[in-house]
């Protein structure tokens, strides 16, 4: 009976959501009518994605499934328009018993806990013979760690399973509930991993909040060539570690398999050798998302494209430590880095770059410290970060304790089974991560931060112009060599001017800001709309694709089209 | 009169082009009326490129202005299908004398030979008065070179001023007529800088035969990883020059500018450094400009998709001999390399490369005198050729003789003036080359070799499929990933086998054969035809633009569009 109102109390608590609820019925039917307007269109798609799909059905299994307020809750109205997340997603599912299954003890449970038993786990209020997947499943080491007992702490951590797909899937394995859990307050425990995170800045949107990843108003992107660091996008995979600067220890690994005393070093030591600084631009592997979404549905966090950010970073040289540590250039090998940031099994966060990378002078891979001429944030990796210029974010661990150069890659999720990309037509059930390579380099990218998409913009009553601000970026150290904007569809083209730092190509690993102004012609001015292009050419003269279909993946990673943004015109 | 039957005798030789003629207006109707088949648009085609226009404009003008036998000459019906070729176009012209303009003898002209005086030039029959050109022209030194006597054999040279524009603007400074000039054999005189060219391969299809420049048939070109010497592309700027092996030498200015002896090699002792192998695909920078063409015309030789081929190359590492010379890492340098083969002015044909590129054991940048095995052909610049792996071609300099470490760039032609990338709203008006970069590393391409636009394939009747070989390459050492096909048009995708060397990313220069399987579907069957796209993938994740319309530009350079074959089923 204190479970029931403990849900009950909980399911209150969602009141609010019903009115997204019915603005969503409302702006679908309006698009329908084919008057949407860009707000209404905005309202629709954030309906249209799985997540929000989730958000909605939920409501639907928590009120039958569970305790029967389904009518009567839906007819309530809230004011407040808070958001759903993934947390309490989670927690509505895993408190939901089912009256058609039988109830087991947690004894029960954990005998199911071997290879050659029937595998069992729990997940909130939930029993579940996962044998057959768990043989089938990529992370199936993973599962046969929760074998006989709660998922619940890896499924927290591991945010991406936290969709209607996978929990309907998880659902389909269910036998039965388990007898006697509680429900954990949603008041934050002290002890839990997410309890330290640190305070961010307001302006920081998150895709998600555990782990918290966040990106800035792409409007105030291009405003800066150096991207405040209270602004820089954040791209956690895990909870954020507290680390203490006196206690903090780097241990690196260079005898590459032999037997061999590892360097440790501390935060004074590293500071205490040659400062190096070089200008990176960091982008997430998922940066616009959200535009190769819009055509078909990806998993992961929904960036849009402000997932990136310029910084002036300062450290030691890598390939220096790496060099006095004896390590010769080996094609074959790879230097793993290892982040203080750890999954329930105590697990750190991973990821690898070619030695060759490393070894490089050129390469300007460097344990920072410093961002922008300030120590680094928590966010952003304090005491360490590896920065790997012009490579993916995900390579630039974070709170870095390790360093290992080995004869093969990293053998974390995040290296062998993310981050990768696939054809088009490559769906879940053909895919083999096996098979692709670990994106490092990224491609030749652009994105408009003003005008912002449906903002209302004057045209110049002089020239006829409007003006037009971003970033572009490439991967490897290629520099951008133009910007090219069109107004009509690719009809004409106009040539930005850009902002960008005197590095040599190759070492251009800084982003280039651009402005361009763009004539708007008398059919646009009467239409009241243009739609703007921008792509960019990087110094091997690769260019942007022109569209997402023929790039889509599944993980939707390297979203890289041309950016295409219409706007009002006053 | 023997100048009157001289003339008349060289345009009876171009009796047969009328055929030609004749069948443009045919199949030109016939496209109109929308029946036009791929022999018909091939043919239409080829009369729609400027040089194509140009020969039948030259008939007009030899007709109307010298003869006056045009009427007669465009009744006649030849047979055989000779096609007009580079020096017969500029021949044709030259001889033309114009009745309405003085007459000029050359010490006249003579007397108009420096920048105080008005600036005369002749070409043909021709008496030039180029004095306003020359100031705005981007090669007005080399026209002052000329002045007071004849540019033909400048023009013998640079063959791109052999298009009835160029041909057109130089007739608007006429001023009259060169009295006494005999017209050269048809048949080469020895002593001419092209008498003594070697012999080709008959299946070595030239885009141009002075200079030579040729690509074998695509059909053969995904059958072997290493492209077979005698079918491998050649593109010649100059004159081949002969080069006798025992007075080679290679001489090594690494002073940078400094007071300092240069270092001289002979060929014996290159040979005597330690020798390094490495697979690299050489590809022109025009390579597939053909395509480009088809949306809006270039200018530049009409490479198909064999511009491109694989070898080994071997010779010693130019960074241990730069670095034995004392040349250290300067990113604000560059390696200028001379080769052998001279324009009509002495200077050598002449490109750059970063110092860096040249600096680095990975950029394997060697002093080639094998190919597969063998030694270099006097085609591919025997008896030393710089390999620049994963650079554009142009850069690969031939009978290479001088290597210089310099502060700037080479000034020659081909580096400021040529290969370069251009916005595709940027025209002949407003080109700037001084603003662009020169081109390197190449972007991401592929081409499919097999089949053949046009060609009647067998679909496989037990699985009803159909195979498709091409190959791929991406620039700056970056390895091919995936190679993408489809059958209709982006709706499905199937990923190629790839067929590639096992060399570390940034250093992976060869190309890839791949081999793909394309199912075919009722609908193609029923209609008999398949328009198969092809994409690769590089790893940086670059991919290749889908169309030429967002890429074009003027000199028709870094064509790297989807390839798309259209073919007959059976």
């Amino acid at each position: 009976m204190r479970l029931l109102w403990q849900r009950a109390g909980m399911l209150q608590k969602l009141l609010p959501q019903t009115k997204h609820y019915r603005r969503w019925l409302a702006t679908t039917t309006a698009s329908a009518r084919g008057n949407g307007q860009e707000e209404k269109d905005n309202a629709r798609y954030k309906w249209s994605t799985p997540e929000s799909k989730a958000e909605m059905l939920l409501y639907g299994v928590c009120w039958t499934g569970g305790l029967g307020l389904a009518y009567f809750l839906l007819t309530q109205r809230g004011e407040p328009e808070a958001k759903l997340d993934d947390e309490t997603l989670a927690r509505l599912w895993h408190i939901t018993a089912r009256k058609d299954l039988p109830t087991y003890k947690a004894e029960q449970v954990e005998q199911h806990n071997a290879p050659d038993k029937r595998i069992w786990v729990t997940y909130g209020l939930g029993v579940y013979d996962v044998t057959e997947f768990a043989e089938n499943h990529p992370g199936g080491d993973k599962i046969m760690m929760a074998a006989g007992s709660a998922i619940d702490p890896f499924w927290a951590i591991y945010q991406q399973h936290n969709t209607l797909e996978v929990l309907e899937l998880l659902e389909s394995f269910r036998i039965g509930n388990l007898e006697g859990v509680t429900v954990a307050s949603t008041d934050e425990e002290l002890g839990s991993p997410w309890a330290q995170e640190p305070k961010r800045h307001a302006l920081l949107k998150p895709a998600s909040k555990r782990p918290f990843n966040a990106e800035p108003p792409i409007g105030m992107l291009a405003e800066k060539f150096y991207t405040p660091n209270e602004l820089f996008y954040v791209r956690n995979h895990l909870p954020v570690p507290v680390l203490a600067p006196e206690e903090y220890e780097l241990e690196i690994d260079a005898s590459g398999g032999e037997q061999k005393e590892p360097l440790t070093l501390t935060l004074a030591q590293i500071k205490a050798l040659p400062k190096h600084t070089v200008t990176a631009a960091i982008m997430c592997g998922g940066n616009r998302r959200s535009e190769m979404t819009s055509i078909k549905a990806v998993k992961g966090l929904s960036w849009g494209a402000g997932a990136v950010g310029n910084a002036k970073w300062s450290g030691a040289r890598l390939c220096d430590l790496l060099r006095e540590q004896g390590v010769q250039p080996n094609e074959s090998m790879h230097v793993i880095f290892e982040g203080a940031d750890l999954d329930p099994t105590s697990h750190p966060y991973g990821a690898s770059i070619p030695l060759s990378k490393a070894l490089d002078p050129r390469g300007d891979v460097i344990l920072a410290y410093e961002m922008n001429d300030n120590p680094l944030t928590r966010d952003h990796g304090y005491p360490i970060r590896v920065i790997v210029p012009g490579t993916v974010g995900a390579r630039n661990v974070k709170w870095l304790t390790r360093i290992v150069v080995a004869d093969h890659e990293s053998d974390s999720h995040w290296q062998q089974n993310d981050y990768k990309g696939f054809s088009p037509s490559t769906d879940w059930d053909t895919v083999d991560f096996g098979k692709a390579e670990a994106i490092q380099a990224m491609p030749v990218t652009s994105a408009i931060c003003t005008p912002l998409p449906g903002e209302r913009v004057k045209v110049n009553p002089e020239d006829g112009y409007i003006t037009v601000r971003g970033y572009a970026w490439s991967g490897g150290g290629r520099k951008i060599l133009r910007v090219d904007l069109t107004g009509d569809a690719g009809k004409t083209w106009h040539v930005a001017e850009l902002e960008q730092e005197d590095a040599p190509d190759g070492r251009h690993y800084g982003w280039s800001l651009w402005t361009a102004r763009l004539p708007i012609t008398k059919d646009q001015q009467e239409q009241q709309q243009v739609e703007i292009w921008a792509k960019a050419v990087d110094s091997a003269y690769n260019v942007q694709p022109e569209k997402f279909e023929h790039i889509w993946n599944l993980r939707g990673v390297l979203a890289n089209a041309y950016h295409k943004v219409k706007v009002k015109l006053a």
